[in-house]
């Protein structure tokens, strides 16, 4: 345990694409937990795409403003409580910001066990698998049999998502960017096709990996593959909207996808948004078959860890860069 | 009776706006009606805008190709019948095209009573009431004291939507153009307030109209209108794609609206398409109910009916130019 605590502060919006020069790393004294607070040291800290989508706007979360310490999500541990039921030596999840300690109310937090690897409570076990569980089933609802698409594919949610999906009796279809990449998913986490969307020509590639039509689209990435699934959807085809990642990091976000309302009428599409915190009440649903899965080993939930809380900004960039393998996360 | 029987073939496919040169007036020998079938002398023909959308690709039916008979939903008399169930003088409606005779299968006729008038069985109590009250009720899903906007509030299915959602108990603003067409629909069908898409800044008009966000869309026409909702939409919020009629009538159609991930993400919000034959099978729980308010006078259902078969393209061209109040149909 240092001395001082370090934090990274969103320092300077950027103007197009991230880069590490947004951020400014500080040191202040440790925090003293207030009444109903705990102060927890950070041990691990996620890095997700949405963390740029919160400096352009408003977003589920307020817009992050020059001067505010980065938001995300983390795992920690208990030093300190005055909060009703938790104590010191406590393993806790909670929005830690980048920060190797913080200041947070008790009520915040979430306990863990530790019987399960701090990665895969950060990951499979946390919001990036609630988030892939909720959305593919409860939005996407696929049926045995039918053709998914996820795009993201070699991301944190879109990986689950996938095996999810596999597991749920469906043909499985995933986006990715680069050769290697789109390999990877294929070879080490069994989707059916991966389509490289950096090569171009991505609904022809559409048309050619799912000549049946796609029944469900879990889309991570908004954007070109968006479009192409649109145009692809079968008669009653559901999109689940997690996110708009080919959009999040340029100043000139593209327009809306074509098709849009045009096929949504014509192959009564329905296309739905969610959050995965709106479902955080049936958690324990979501880590318990994700627990069992991962436990049989019929999900894998590859991981992309990063040392040193120094590399959190060049963590982010390198993931909008596209060099992550699944979950990325950086050890405190 | 004529001797001969006329229809209106589509004869040349529109480069960009419709015309009345993309239709002949042909003259044949009135159709024997084979078995099963019946011969219907039609009486009212209706105009919709999904005519245009017919003649640029397939939709929920197949593409209309130049030389095909005109395609259009109707009201007519049997003149002789091979069908079971189907007698000389019954009243019925079904796909008969632009034609003065249409020799039809007996099951895809639906039989009247005459305790209506044609005008109502063919509009409010027929495909567009039905269209608004399925798409408004099952899909939109309005609950008291919500914000509903409808668009193309003029036309046949959002003067109709518009009402329920009244009726639903809501706050109801529409879209129509130009400053006498909104204030008929505000004044005439007792809408809230009606804002006029064709003087521009609709995203401002809206947001003055709708300091509250907007709960539930019926939307009618894409386009412009789509993109403002969308960015006033509240969490949770509805939006039922119902037609794009803002891009029918163009060899360019616009892009998809912004706000398409983004938005539908950050506020939850659940777009569906709809066709009303997929509700056929409920069509009297909503003719009754349509009946009812018809009756007491809680539903308006104007028309605007056009004299004479010979005006059928001018009728539809008319469309287009923003002419009609309500439900367009031309009394053959």
């Amino acid at each position: 345990m240092t001395a001082t605590a370090k934090r990274w502060i969103f320092a300077k919006a950027p103007a197009g694409e991230i880069s590490t020069d947004n951020f400014e790393l500080r040191e202040d004294a440790i925090p003293e937990p207030r009444e109903g607070e705990a102060l927890v040291r950070t041990t691990m800290l996620s890095i997700d795409p949405a963390s740029r989508a919160w400096m352009a706007g408003v977003t589920y979360r307020s817009k992050l403003e020059p001067g505010d310490t980065m938001a995300g999500w983390g795992l920690g541990e208990v030093v300190k409580s005055n909060a009703k039921g938790i104590a010191p030596g406590d393993l806790v999840s909670g929005e830690f910001g980048w920060q190797t300690h913080a200041a947070v109310s008790g009520k915040a937090l979430t306990k863990h066990d530790r019987k399960h690897k701090p990665e895969h409570i950060l990951g499979v076990l946390g919001i990036t698998g609630l988030t892939a569980y909720f959305g593919l089933l409860d939005v996407g609802r696929p049926r045995p049999g039918e053709t998914v698409l996820v795009s993201g594919a070699a991301g944190a949610v879109g990986t689950i998502a996938g095996q999810i999906a596999r597991i749920a009796g469906c043909r499985v279809i995933g986006t990715a960017g680069g050769a290697d990449k789109c390999a990877w998913v294929k070879n080490e986490l069994g989707f059916d096709e991966v389509l490289d969307y950096k090569a171009g020509g991505i609904h022809k590639q559409l048309k050619t990996a799912a000549p049946e039509g796609i029944d469900v689209y879990f889309d991570n990435t908004g954007g070109d593959v968006l479009a192409a699934a649109i145009a692809r959807m079968n008669m009653w085809g559901r999109i689940a909207c997690c996110g708009n990642v080919s959009q999040y990091d340029t100043a000139t976000p593209a327009g809306g996808p074509m098709g849009v309302p045009g096929f949504l009428v014509t192959k009564r599409i329905r296309m739905e948004g969610f959050v995965v915190m709106d479902f955080y009440n049936r958690r324990r649903e979501a880590e318990n078959a994700l627990a069992k899965w991962l436990e049989t080993g019929e999900i894998k939930a590859p991981v992309d860890i990063v040392e040193g809380f120094e590399k959190m900004p060049t963590a982010l960039t390198g993931m909008f860069a596209g060099r992550n393998r699944g979950k990325l996360m950086v050890r405190v």
